[in-house]
């Protein structure tokens, strides 16, 4: 037996004879009493996963959801229905209340004739692709056409001449980097070129942009997502294409530098439409003027269904109520169920829900958001004080064996963000599902029901309903 | 501020002490040089799964072996295939030498033609149906016809009378227990039905089984798997049919306890035939003499094309040993990178493998098999002496960037569980990847190669390295 195998089995038992300690201080700290909590809150917890597995209506809304409703872009009708359909399925479970607030919400409208493509050696190679979210459209029936620039991102094409850009396509090629773990972070290092990507290069006296669509697959789906402007008088067109598309442009362009590229798009933005948030609420026990929000968003891109972005995460906070009047959990603090509207391109419903609670002076404490796809979940992501962050962590314990390990500092989400204005001290908390499959549907027309296992749903509802039970009995008291 | 909360900062505090302590006890008992040992450590996990998952051949492999060979059962042509398409791909990566372990391996045969029905109140209902793997036929050309009585499982069956069998068909339904988390865990609850159902019911006198498909999924997938006999002269042939068929036929009985069903099964079994275990060695350089043995089967059943099951994990063998000599990594102990044959209905290959292993007089002292499906690695079970499980669990903390947190005891693998034989305190590890999609493919036309996730896939070949790599190094020396 070496030296090493020794020290290891000496660092063994000092960390068994440490966890006998902490054990004995918890002992100690919570007492008899507070041990036969964490029993009732086992028990608890087990009737709620329980619930979700045996029971669960997730799947089946969400598939109501995606095949009566479908894709569900801000200003769309179909967005409408989903408003109707969200609050007649929230008040078929009886919460105390259910009631709708109004937002105005942009109104962007793909053409259904979008077109692009290139010559390769062999032929004519038709380009997968969408208009990015927002794109100005490229004149009425007008393709436009000219050379084309490829840069690896913004900072590449800050370093070139304008001469190199104008009267030019630039086409945004960087991918996600494959060695990081977590999707949602290569996604982080690549998305400025989607949303800066059209404004950047028009400083250059570009005509239009590709991009390279924000995913690890190597597919043909062309992915979409939001995009901005400067200044509206010099807007170009841009559009996604797929990663395979991308690959070959890129290999062409290797081979022919001059060569030429077409680009339809038809898109336009039409006046602001009136959309709602959807509330539910059940009131506290306890404590009523202190609130929990929990929710998701309720619109989607327009490609797809919106199955894992984000009508997994709406079906999932509709379970947490469906769970919450099922077991008779009657919360101490009050709790809003919220389905957001507009999340994609403006983030108005979040922001309209954190300026009424401002403005109706209202306390809120803590929420909970899932919008990071119907996958199995594996933690949380933290976003609050160190103490409250660390009172969290003390929770693992008991949400371990359901498989939630991650429960580390983060980005919470989008829809509960603004809450923060109102409240620095609030604890966010975003579901943290397994990320690897995330991108490959995100924003595309893959993005459907059938790629939503039933369990890693049912699951992820569960984590965010035990999660909310623990914080409301345990926390804030 | 409650008691509770004070109660719980105080338990944080202390926790938060008895880290530092642990810290500084780990500290002295590791000392510097084990200390930069862990940062090296660091450093190759870190290039392992950047080899993985920029250049991985994994999932590209996967393809070769589902599309051009497929479905591979012990006994056929394409298993033999698979044999010289696993050699020659093995050999391509220049271990220090490749051979094959021949072995003699069942060889059942499934007809084409496949059929079940019964009439329901709207008509003939055609059946999911596939025949269990060792069944018998139903007779050239014939059809069974009987009544059907449902039962809950085998308990269910040994309180009936035999009255209430005799000529009638067996038709096992007790479903998964969906509130277990593990979906492997509610597996193992129901498959007696499968395995044992036909051979309990012969001896009641019943002409046939139906037995409701493993698995969570609610759809028309018919999942086979392999069934016994302890008698061959009373044998009765045994069907899986799919969920959607077992739900339609259980209220259909509820209806009309009387309805006939009608099965026809054309399988048959043939003489044993020739396969091989495919093994590639690399020589360690301290302590040669002593295996470690990382491996899959290359077997599949004759439905879908054995992707998760366990093309998966055979692929992701190779990629171990990809990743080994493309980062020139030179274990101490010699590693066996094995390709087992005929898994799924005799694990001869495993049982010949562990036997010559004896026979050499050969030291195992450590195996690590991938069988649960090319999902993302959560962790290991674990199967061996308290000791070497608990030094696994201190290489955790190297491990969980990736994902990687469950290191428990439990089944390890069927392929290299008879090692045990050989060595009691041989150390088993089973990669643990989420299971929650396994059952939906198992055993089923469903298990094609489009259903396996790229980055997943990949994860697992890495954190398999990462472990072969971790063990070789800090263990066993």
């Amino acid at each position: 037996m070496s030296k090493n195998i020794v020290l290891l089995m000496l660092l063994n038992q000092c960390i068994y004879m440490n966890i006998k300690v902490i054990a004995l201080i918890s002992c100690l700290c919570y007492g008899n009493h507070a041990w036969s909590q964490k029993a009732d809150d086992d028990k608890i917890i087990r009737q709620i996963y329980d619930e979700a597995l045996e029971n669960g209506y997730a799947h089946e809304d969400l598939r109501d959801l995606c095949k009566n409703i479908g894709a569900r872009l801000s200003g769309s009708k179909e967005l409408e229905e989903a408003v109707i359909w969200g609050e007649q399925t929230l008040a078929a479970l009886e919460p105390d209340s259910v009631y709708k607030q109004g937002v105005l919400v942009p109104n962007w409208i793909r053409s259904k004739k979008e077109t692009g493509y290139f010559y390769s050696t062999t032929g004519r190679v038709n380009m997968d692709l969408s208009a990015l979210g927002g794109s100005v459209s490229t004149g009425t029936n007008n393709f436009l056409s000219a050379k084309v620039v490829e840069v690896q991102g913004l900072e590449d094409l800050a370093k070139m001449d304008t001469n190199e850009i104008k009267g030019r396509f630039v086409f945004f090629n960087r991918p996600f980097n494959e060695k990081v773990i977590n999707t949602f972070h290569a996604y982080g290092s690549c998305v400025d070129q989607r949303w800066g990507g059209a404004n950047e290069a028009a400083k250059y006296g570009a005509i239009g942009v590709f991009v390279r669509s924000m995913t690890n697959a190597h597919d043909h789906f062309a992915h979409t997502g939001v995009m901005h402007y400067e200044n509206l008088d010099k807007a170009i067109p841009a559009a996604a294409i797929s990663t395979e598309t991308a690959n070959l442009l890129s290999a062409q362009l290797k081979n022919d530098s001059t060569l030429t590229a077409y680009m339809k798009l038809g898109c336009y933005t039409k006046d602001d439409a009136e959309s709602h948030n959807v509330i539910a609420e059940i009131k506290g026990t306890k404590y009523p003027e202190q609130y929990i929000t929990i929710g998701a968003h309720l619109d989607s891109w327009d490609l797809g269904e919106g199955a894992h972005d984000d009508g997994a995460g709406i079906v999932q906070t509709i379970e947490v109520l469906r769970i919450f009047k099922t077991l008779d959990i009657r919360p101490k603090h009050s709790i809003r169920f919220v389905l957001f509207t507009n999340e994609e391109n403006g983030a108005r419903g979040a922001r309209r829900y954190a300026e009424m609670a401002d403005r109706n002076n209202e306390t809120h404490i803590a929420a909970i958001e899932s919008d990071c796809g119907g996958f199995s979940p594996r933690g949380f992501n933290l976003d609050g004080s160190e103490k409250d962050m660390s009172r969290i962590k003390t929770l693992r314990e008991i949400l371990e064996p359901y498989g939630l390990y991650y429960f580390e500092k983060g980005h919470a989400g989008v829809d509960i963000g603004p809450l923060k204005n109102e409240n620095p001290d609030i604890l966010l908390m975003g579901l943290c599902p397994d990320s690897q499959r995330y991108f490959d549907y995100h924003h595309a027309d893959s993005d459907v029901f059938e790629t939503v296992n039933r369990r890693e749903l049912e699951l992820g509802a569960a984590s965010m309903a035990s999660l909310l039970y623990l914080i409301d009995k345990n926390m804030f008291n």
